[in-house]
């Protein structure tokens, strides 16, 4: 993070582009939103059996839209990039390309896309990262020549961060319902939801 | 966190209570929206010169609309009052009681609050945390008998996770001035701003 | 954290008291040093067919013997005993009682354990919390009239934190057989453990 | 981190490579360990005014010999490098390029630095990051065509871990003296210490 006022050459942040770059690599890394929601499903179908994709789809792409999660997910798939290219230095080159044991930078970039929906999803990541349901083992195949030491771990985080999400939501709905008093912040989006409305864009 | 679903009592968090919660415990333990908001023009002024109060005491509502944040406030503050009353066990009594520089878990939550909006708010935390100014001095003050060794650290953090968070509307309201394609999520709330549409309840 | 150098009574913090109530806390609430290390083993075992119960006992005392995981330990088995006894203020009362889902301190300072070790615990720690095995199901039997809200997530994080130490001691143990160029940190520890000295009391 | 057991080529960690490619790096991007342990000494001359520079040195070193730290410094430092040479992917290059006020990776991977001593060094992390003393300054300057985006937080981040070592050896040194109790983790290095043992390579 910077402080600096003046620049050399004016350079503006383009939120936008930050947004679609993040879905273009993702994409081009080979992993698709339905396969992150799937891992959402998998993990929060014991507790909202009626839960749907297009709703874990939702929120996966929600949780995309936050910047900290744009920024983790553009850094780690770069990271990846780079090993597979052959282009870091030794000996981080040879760490990432194994996915070193004792290297945990790609964990804590996991983290802080968990962080942002709060420590409730902590949990739910550290169990997909060790089973490694659906597209995590695909990403975790060693034999494909690709690597994926950092995608392997941002991936199970945005489907936690995702499940966290849900977690929020659902009180939000729930309380609704019962007609309870309820906070304000959560309330559009479940009154939205509840009232079927169309909410692709948001 | 818990996963069991049947419980012997019928249990319902209501979310109000536990926001409505939040607001009083401040408030008991003589902490306003305005000082905190306070820090944050204190944090935020040399960027954003035209930055109002208002403007600022909303981004603190907003901050403590979180439930996170809520979690982490109303748990420094019990341990703050449980210290003052002296019915901690020892040595936690001891700890508490005289801010123990090698005791951290006040810092660890003040992290959990700054986290909500991400790590571009780590260093504002720590700056007026060493600074003390305005009501953080207050709350340090070691001869009062009051014990503030959580909510001094907590404080900081909700300023620092305002200041977060105008930083990203900031961002978002000039794409919208500029007329720059921007994403939907920051969207939203830029828009009604500059429209001066009131905000209040959000 | 205090920065202030002059208190009213002489406190001084006596660390051997901290490291004392530590174990008295986690045997008074009826977690033994054996159970953590079962967890240990049950993370581990795969990677380290050979690994005794006497090593990850040794383990589980040498990441109880940091102040950071004492104060967590701590300050979470005062909550819950809190709780337990009904005297924390509502809703902050009903949440720990509870083990409310969206209520995550708990796992933030179960964090604070893990990360004394860095961020390749993570995913131990998330599996373990999920999956309950030994003593961590007993922990979470909602049927004894005990809380143990925090309990469950500490005794989680203090065994994989110690398997993160396990990692990191085996890596130099097996440097040091190779007869590889090493770093001294790791060294001496891995040294005595070939040498099988006695290390208990460290 | 990786579970796999097989790998196509024999793949072994050398962790004295891992600790040298830390030491090049830093010395290559220009900063010595005692501009390091200058800013240790701005953060700690007032709480302890006998600190001398070696010790601040060899606390440096000591923080500096942590895997987890040593993993960090290198990856911060490959993507300043990549940015320097143009080779990131846009919008990543414009962002790390110059030093983006909502791009905050460089701010978790410090922290993931100052954590590996524990919660009470992220003040002083927030402190320098801030106030930018000494070699921050320069690594600040932004019209040197380098990009320290990375380092600049990563040397605050060092300096705050190596303050929050020297706090808890302080307090080790304190017991000792006054032949209080301790806790024998902390004991063998301030034992060293009082004996002037010679302790550089440790």
């Amino acid at each position: 993070m910077a402080d600096e006022k003046i620049e050399k050459i004016p350079y503006s942040l383009n939120s936008k582009a930050v947004a679609d770059a993040t879905k273009y690599w993702l994409n081009k890394r080979g992993v698709t939103l339905e396969e992150i929601a799937e891992l959402v499903i998998f993990l929060q179908q014991k507790y909202y059996p009626n839960l749907t994709m297009d709703e874990c789809i939702h929120n996966v792409e929600m949780v995309l839209s936050k910047r900290e999660v744009q920024n983790a997910v553009l850094t780690g798939i770069q990271l990846d990039v780079m090993a597979e290219e052959g282009k870091l230095f030794s000996p981080l080159q040879d760490m990432i390309e194994n996915d070193e044991g004792l290297y945990g930078v790609d964990e804590i970039l996991a983290f802080s896309i968990v962080n942002v929906y709060g420590s409730i999803g902590f949990t739910n990541y550290g169990y997909v990262d060790k089973l490694k349901p659906g597209v995590l083992q695909r990403l975790n195949d060693k034999t494909t020549g690709q690597i994926h030491t950092y995608l392997d771990d941002i991936v199970g985080a945005v489907a936690a961060a995702a499940s966290s999400r849900i977690a929020h939501r659902k009180q939000a709905e729930r309380e609704i319902e019962l007609d309870l008093p309820h906070t304000p912040e959560d309330r559009e989006e479940a009154a939205r939801k509840l009232a079927e409305y169309d909410e692709t864009p948001e």
